[in-house]
């Protein structure tokens, strides 16, 4: 039986790691101040998908009680990599796994070089509507899919690895839909062509996705920086699917307004994962000769507010 | 004796006004809902250059009042220009001149197609830092500068006109700095260099000059917006001096913080003037085939943002 540990146990970490406990996995959670209130209390997990409470939970106040397990998901915003990478060793197995369920890009290196030889990084995208509700509470409102893919260095398509398989199978018996891919940095790619104008401009603007989507402006701002982000994909390498960016622009106007995490973080006053989802893929971009004027201003405006943030 | 009527006697238009008739000008100021109380009151000038109070205001409520003049000068905020610009022709004498003091670009044409025959347009920048106060108010805080150029089909250099030597005549015996101007865009141009990015950016990152050139990532973007200022104005046939956006961002670094006329507007809940300072520029730099993809994202961004105030 694989053993899991769960650093980052909130609305994302939180979700999945009860979802692999309830299935029978053995998981241990970084909970901090709220463990000894999670263990009195189990993890409550409202879920569209059903509800229910994880008792019994091996929640934990510090790193030095975890035990070493299998496979470390990492669920922090990327803000806090630089603290957790250098922690990760102490408590993964050799031969184990870190699986890194994080928006943007460029966080899977950082792992890859704190734990070495010890075992290797998967990358992991969460397409799911969550939150933190309580101490020992999380709400997921919808969607749930989990997709993951093996991370080699400078993100060379890694094909399917035997955790990834081993993984999947603890998946299997819960609610969550998880996928397989050979290739981290067309599905990183796939997904900034969402997040990074969407999670950009709701910030900036101020504004929700179906505010975003009810301008003409504003529109025209999105099908810019996707029309960067596909560029970006292909100086990269990777060809997006013909139509992707209307497939999507489409969706998301006709979803209910929602609140991207960037805007959840902005409402709430934490700093915004803006080098992650958009200065890192910025950089490649623009280091593989794609020209992103839009997306550098968005990233420049973003950094501005950051950084009110983060001296505040 | 040269006879003026002022429309839009606010910070600007009033100031300038007063100026001109205290100095013996025949001034009538179009004052709608405070032109009684200006009449009985006077209209009061609190300047860093001295105060004092203007008695016996020709203060109108309704265009209809106002006498035929020779000049008439336009200071409304340019969003207003669509109504103003017809009612023009009724006030102006034959062979008269409309002296329009705004910011930005492209409402020259309108008030020209306006008055057809009847007279010429001649454009001004003011360089004034003053607010209106109170009803009858208008207080000085800085500068004063006013450059007038005429304006041809075009924006085509117009040399100095007659009836800009007779303005400037009038302002001689008043404390305001005039400077007659041959080329009427080429003076646009240099004012926007500066009102583009800081006008634009004190409102999309909520920041003061100070604020803005205190952080490297927005002073980045006011010189990206620089650059694309000069080579628009460059395809426009306008060399700006060498060294202008480095002595500009200089003196800005060095100012007091300033919350530009947009970021005024913004905090009062009114318009933006986003057509006239970004959106006309824009347009004029990008059919002459300049790239001024910065510009582009501030512009669709304060659209987004300017069509959030105008609907509420």
């Amino acid at each position: 039986m694989t053993t899991y540990a769960v650093i980052g146990a909130g609305a994302v970490g939180g979700f999945y790691g009860a979802k692999l406990a309830q299935a029978g996995s053995d998981v241990h959670f970084l909970f901090r101040d709220d463990a000894e209130y999670v263990r009195t209390n189990g993890l409550d997990v409202r879920s569209v998908d059903g509800d229910f409470v994880l008792e019994d939970v091996s929640a934990h106040e510090e790193w030095s009680t975890l035990p070493e397990v299998d496979v470390v998901i990492v669920a922090v915003k990327s803000n806090a990599n630089a603290d957790v990478a250098p922690r990760i060793p102490a408590i993964l197995r050799p031969g184990g796994a870190v699986l890194l369920i994080q928006n943007g890009l460029g966080s899977e290196p950082l792992f890859a070089q704190a734990i070495a030889n010890q075992g290797e990084v998967i990358g992991g995208l969460a397409f799911i509507n969550s939150e933190r509700t309580a101490r020992n509470q999380v709400t997921h409102m919808g969607n749930g899919g989990l997709t993951i893919a093996g991370y080699l260095p400078d993100y060379a398509a890694a094909g399917i690895t035997d955790w990834m398989r081993a993984i999947a199978a603890d998946f299997e018996g819960t609610s969550v839909p998880i996928q397989l891919d050979e290739d981290l940095v067309l599905s990183r790619w796939t997904k900034l062509l969402w997040n990074i104008p969407y999670n950009g401009l709701s910030v900036l603007l101020q504004a929700s996705t179906a505010d975003i989507m009810n301008d003409p402006k504003s529109t025209e701002l999105v099908e810019s920086i996707m029309a960067e982000v596909v560029a970006a994909a292909a100086a990269d390498g990777r060809e997006l699917p013909a139509g992707l960016p209307e497939l999507m622009l489409e969706a998301t106007r006709t979803m209910k307004p929602y609140a991207t995490s960037m805007k959840v973080d902005f409402d709430n006053n934490r700093p915004l994962e803006v080098e992650s989802i958009i200065g890192e893929p910025l950089r490649r971009g623009q280091g593989l000769g794609a020209p992103m004027p839009v997306t550098e201003t968005l990233y420049r405006s973003l950094s501005f507010i950051n950084s009110r943030i983060t001296s505040s």
